[in-house]
């Protein structure tokens, strides 16, 4: 639900050519057809959506590490166990969204079957936005789960250094005539994106977002930054804060159920030993559908929920708002507006973009 | 996590005699011995764990209900649609505590035929605890969540009354040599009684816990209860507390994702539909079992499980601080404290339970 800084000499690139771009870098870099296209796919969803930390600017990183080998191009996931409503599956060290995408469509599938389906993911690779793969359920009349962990940084109830990462739940659910419910949170309190636009800006944060190397709150963005850089201590705080007096311990509760959920139910890396290997990440994700008709009709079901929705909007604002949000609503907002008007790229990841296209000979699109 | 308050004056009971006091008092309203048995269990389980809130204290509003006839001393609950992975099932105004278990007990046996079990219950009432049934799956070998919607008294985001309630939940995962992970939570701020504590002890709240009828943070207890009390508006903030800057938003967001598990999908009430009617609340719940089994060998498992845990207690600590927490810890604790030193009981909720002694006839222990 928070807003993202268009950064200052942004230029704004019509989405179908930035498409077009990843599809063919990702393709000169050996990756399949088809799997570019869904990579890029979540990609642009990211982007159009107002998470731009989690669009093409993360191009580079994947470039990287498909020529490092960390990143298996051709990588195919393998189902190694499965029962009629869960299956656990290795990524090969594919592209993790390419991974989470055949995860979710076979939780999916499970689920047309039998009601339910979970499919947890080990040996994958960062996989972008969760909400991606979440609303993939909503067409089938489900309710989706997806869930990833992802590398250290947020620092558990009166710790000093990361040990989870911001492990991201993203949860869908149908609605009637409205926008579904879409919720894709990070469990800390903030991304590590905001705590870099504060250091742009020069600005102070709030108490209550990051710790320095003592495991106390910081406002000082740069400290926060260099010290997980350098592996010092510090990091960010879980949804909640610092210590228990806003009940910091429950974000740390959802964080560690992430890991535990997407990293020891798989098998994949768990806290520390996430991206700890430079050859293989061993990021893990769990997905899940639930096929509402098992319940109840999908049509009783989602008139509740647009009756539901419509109690929260409807309800009194506090002194000073004139809207209430439901989850996902600024997102499918800011993607009809980026659709029409473009997608903002700031000068860096321009620069690592234009670099991309020297490296590899496809051509820069603006 | 947190700590409750002994309040001033309390007498300490044996757990033995509060527990065959409860099941006296429901067997004389006419609960089913078997039943009865239930109740205090999860009853007790709460006063021994260290939320008195939900424990023996919630004796008197159970008795007023049943005699008031929204809650059916013999209500049995009954599958209404079920798969095998699934089922919905109606708890025809039964306690809250048998209607839950029963309904813990068909999520765990669909998952040992189906790996996976979910079970969403409409009409029931107040059900205790949310980690009493998330525990169940433990000794299964599962993974077990619970949840229940709840009265409105949580105020969305840019919102002024409470829509939502504290919407509880709760996940319990099986380890090795450890105590479980038992993560239990309110998906707001702080709970009720915590504000209640402030109250009597005249101290001011810090910002972010809750609002007054303006939709803005107030430090005035009395203010927030009064003004629930009468429905003036006011409430306690999400996780995540006070508007986005600390992502409250997250906060409210999953509250209303237990209100759509709990009520949109069993077709409970939801919003400020819950209790609304006073003949009955409605009350929804939502359990989950899954075998770990399905997706690797639990031995496996557990080890990583404790690996995991292991990382986050010896992590280094914040300054001023020696030891790291696991959820359910300090539940653990305090329930082999009480097991051996009894329970304490505030003096208010002695005396509605000498009045319940003197109202129904059973003996009081103390």
């Amino acid at each position: 639900m928070g807003k993202e800084e268009v950064i200052e000499g942004s230029i704004w690139v019509p989405e179908p050519g930035l498409r077009a771009f990843t599809v063919a870098v990702l393709r000169r870099l050996g990756v399949p057809a088809a799997d570019a296209k869904v990579a890029a796919d979540v990609l642009m969803a990211a982007d159009l959506r107002g998470i731009g930390s989690h669009g093409v600017a993360r191009l580079p990183r994947y470039v990287t590490g498909i020529k490092g080998g960390s990143i298996v191009p051709k990588g195919s996931s393998r189902t190694v166990k499965q029962t009629r409503a869960t299956a656990l599956v290795d990524g090969g060290n594919g592209l993790g969204q390419v991974v989470a995408r055949r995860g979710m469509e076979l939780a999916i599938r499970k689920a047309r079957q039998t009601a339910v389906g979970f499919v947890a993911v080990r040996n994958s690779n960062h996989f972008g936005i969760a909400g991606y793969y979440s609303m993939m359920a909503l067409k089938a009349g489900m309710i989706g789960l997806a869930s990833t962990n992802a590398a250290p940084l947020v620092v558990p109830t009166f710790g000093r250094t990361a040990v989870l990462g911001t492990n991201p739940i993203s949860v869908a659910v149908p609605t009637g005539g409205d926008e579904p419910f879409v919720l894709d949170m990070a469990t800390s309190v903030v991304p590590r994106g905001t705590i870099e636009v504060y250091d742009r800006q020069a600005k102070e944060m709030p108490h209550g977002w990051a710790v320095d190397t003592t495991g106390h709150s910081t406002t000082k963005p740069r400290a926060v930054l260099e010290a997980l850089a350098k592996r010092l201590g510090g990091g960010i705080l879980p949804l909640g804060g610092e210590g228990e007096e806003f009940s910091g311990h429950k974000g740390y509760g959802l964080a560690l159920l992430v890991d535990i959920l997407c990293g020891a139910l798989p098998g994949a890396a768990t806290g520390l030993d996430v991206y700890a290997d430079e050859d293989a990440a061993n990021v893990g994700h769990f997905f899940g559908a639930i096929d509402v008709r098992a319940f109840r009709p999908l049509n009783a079901f989602k008139r509740d929920m647009d009756k539901l929705l419509r109690t929260l909007r409807d309800s009194p604002k506090a002194q000073g708002h004139d809207h209430i949000y439901v989850h996902g609503e600024k997102s499918f907002a800011m993607e009809r507006e980026r659709r029409a008007k473009g997608i903002p790229l700031g000068p860096k990841v321009v620069e690592s973009l234009r670099k991309i296209s020297g490296d590899t000979g496809v051509q820069w699109i603006a």
